[in-house]
C-alpha cells in the first residue's frame, strides 16, 4: 500500500520528468517555473490512493494524476492574474514575474498539456475519466466566477457560499479520488462514494481554512491571522456572523466592515469580538465537523479491503488535524 | 456531396442548439455571446467537407467541428485580451464588453467546452482526433507567444515570420480538414495529404491577408488600406522589404518607421513607395503562389472520388480569389 507521501514522491518524479520544448521561452519557461514552485500534491496523490484502493496496479492513474495537478495549476495560474495575487508559494506569481499576457497564454498551454497526459490514459477508462475531468474544469470555472460575483455583491447567502467553495475547491479532490478509482477499476457505486467523500472533504477543508484565517496559530500559520477581516472577504465567518446580527449591533458590524480608513489590527479586533459574541467559531466548527462526519461515512461504505482505506484514513486525519 | 455554404449551415444550426447553462452569467453570457457574433465558420466547415470526400455520414464529423470552431473562438477571445483589440467581428470584444477578468474565464470555459464536445466523438477514432485537436491547439499558443516576441525584437527573419503564421493561423486550417479525414475513416496517407493542404493554403491565406492590407480595394474591403503599415507590423511585406533594403534607402526606411509622430497617410504613402520600388507585390504574390501550388499538389495526390474533391476545389478557389 503506497501512503500519502510514497504518492507525493512518485507524483513529484513524474512531474520532474516533464520536457517541454525549449521554444517559446516565454510560453515554457513559465509552466517550468509553476512545476518546480512545488506544493502538496494533494490532488494527484488522491488519484494514485484512490487507485491504490482497488488495484496495485498505481502506474495505471499517473498520468491521470499529472493532468490534475496540471489543471490544479493553471487555474491557480489564472486565477492568480485575476485576483491580481503577487505571490504564490512565497514567490512571485507568473503575471508578476513576466506578465500578465504570458500568464494568460502560458495558463493556456497548461491546461492543453493537462489534456495530453489525460489523453495518455488506458483506452479502457479513456472516456470514463474525460467526462469527470472535463465536468470538474468546467465547474471550478463556475466557482471562481462566483467567487467573483461575490466580491461585487452586497448580499450573499451561506448557501451560495457553500455552493461556491464546492465548485471552486471541493469538486477537484472529489474528481481526483473518483478518477483513481476508475483507474483502480472500482465498481461504479465505490467511485461514487469516493466522489462523496472527496466532495464533503474538500468543504470542511475549505471552511477550515476560512476559520484558521481568524482563529489560527499566528506562530504555526507564519503569518498574521485576520487577513480575510480585512478584506472584507466574504467566508462561511463573515456572512454567519452578517446573518445572525441584528439591530444596532448590526449597524456597528457594517461600520467595521465599511470603515475603509480603519486601521488593520483595530478592524481585526473589533470583527472578532462581533464573531465571539455570535459563536461564529463554534458554529464553524460545527458545520466543519457535519461536512467531515458525511465524508466519512462515505470513505466507510466503500466495499474494498479495509486494510486499503488505512492511507486514505490516515490523510484524512492529518489534513483535518491542520492548525496552519 | 455538400458545398462550403451547406455545411456552414449545418454548423450554424448545430452552435444555435448548443445549450449552456445559464448561471454563472458572467461565465455563460461572453460564450453565447461570442458564438453569436458569427464569422464565416471555415474551420468547421473544412471539417465536415473533408469527412465528406471519404464518406457519406457527415454526421459523424459534426462533434468535431464544433470543437474547432470552440477552439478558433477561446484562441481569438484570449488573443483579443492579450492584443487590446477592442471590436471582433464590429463588435466589442469580451474584454471590453466585460472586463478582462471575465474575459480569461469565460475563454477558459469555453475551451473546456471544445473539448466536451470532441469527446463525444465516435469512440473508434477518438484518439486520433484527440491527438490532432491537442497538438494543434498547443501549436495555436506558440504561434501567439512568437507574435508577441515578434513585436518587441529589433529583427525578425522571413523564415521565422512564415513559422509563426503557420503555427497562429495554418495548422488549424491543416488540423480541420486532418479530423474531418479521420472522422471519414480516410485512409493515414490521404489525411495527411489534407493537412498538407490545409497547411500551405493557410500560409498562402495569411501571406495574401498581409498583401491585401497594404494592396487591397478599399471600397470592397470597407477600411483603409495600410494599417499594418501605421502599426509597423512585422508582415511578410515589411520583413522582405527590410531585407532587400541598402545604404541610404534602408535609413529612409527606417526613418519612417521610427517616426512616431509621422501623419498615417504620409506614412503608408511613403513606406508603400519603398514596397513598389523594391517589388514587394510581386515578390509576396510569388511566395502565395508558392504555397498555394503545393496545397493543390497535396489536394490532387489525394486518392479518392474525384467528384467528392468538387466542393473542396470550390471553396478554395473563392478563398484564394477573394480581394478583401
Amino acid at each position: 500500500m503506497f501512503s500519502f507521501k510514497d504518492c507525493q514522491e512518485i507524483i513529484n518524479k513524474r512531474l520532474e520528468a516533464i520536457r517541454l520544448p525549449e521554444n517559446p521561452k516565454n510560453l515554457y519557461e513559465p509552466i517550468r517555473y509553476v512545476i518546480s514552485l512545488g506544493g502538496k500534491r494533494i490532488r494527484p496523490a488522491l488519484v494514485l490512493m484512490a487507485c491504490n484502493m482497488f488495484s496495485d496496479k498505481v502506474e495505471n492513474a499517473i498520468n491521470p494524476a499529472i493532468a490534475v495537478e496540471l489543471l490544479h495549476n493553471f487555474t491557480l495560474l489564472h486565477d492568480d492574474i485575476m485576483d491580481q495575487s503577487d505571490l504564490r508559494r512565497n514567490k512571485p506569481t507568473v503575471h508578476k514575474k513576466w506578465n500578465s499576457n504570458i500568464a494568460i497564454l502560458s495558463g493556456d498551454a497548461m491546461m492543453i498539456k493537462a489534456y495530453e497526459f489525460l489523453f495518455s490514459s488506458d483506452p479502457d477508462i479513456l472516456k470514463d475519466i474525460l467526462l469527470v475531468f472535463n465536468k470538474t474544469a468546467l465547474e471550478i470555472c463556475e466557482g471562481q466566477q462566483y467567487d467573483m460575483d461575490f466580491e461585487s455583491e452586497s448580499v450573499v447567502s451561506v448557501e451560495s457560499y457553500l455552493k461556491m467553495i464546492e465548485l471552486k475547491t471541493a469538486v477537484l479532490l472529489a474528481a481526483s479520488l473518483k478518477m483513481g478509482a476508475i483507474c483502480g477499476k472500482s465498481n461504479a457505486a465505490d467511485a461514487d462514494l469516493l466522489y462523496s467523500f472527496g466532495k464533503n472533504l474538500g468543504i470542511a477543508f475549505q471552511l477550515q481554512d476560512d476559520l484558521l484565517d481568524v482563529y489560527g496559530d499566528t506562530e504555526l500559520i507564519g503569518k498574521q491571522t485576520g487577513n480575510d477581516i480585512v478584506a472584507n472577504k466574504k467566508t462561511f465567518l463573515l456572512l454567519t456572523a452578517l446573518n445572525l446580527v441584528k439591530g444596532e449591533k448590526q449597524k456597528q458590524l457594517k461600520y467595521w466592515l465599511e470603515n475603509g480608513n480603519a486601521e488593520k489590527d483595530k478592524k481585526i479586533k473589533n470583527v472578532k469580538t462581533f464573531f465571539d459574541e455570535l459563536k461564529i467559531k463554534e458554529k464553524t466548527e460545527k458545520e466543519i465537523l457535519k461536512y467531515y462526519k458525511i465524508a466519512l461515512q462515505s470513505l466507510e461504505s466503500i466495499k474494498c479491503d479495509k486494510n486499503r482505506k488505512i492511507p486514505i484514513y490516515q490523510f484524512t486525519e492529518e489534513l483535518m488535524q491542520r492548525k496552519k
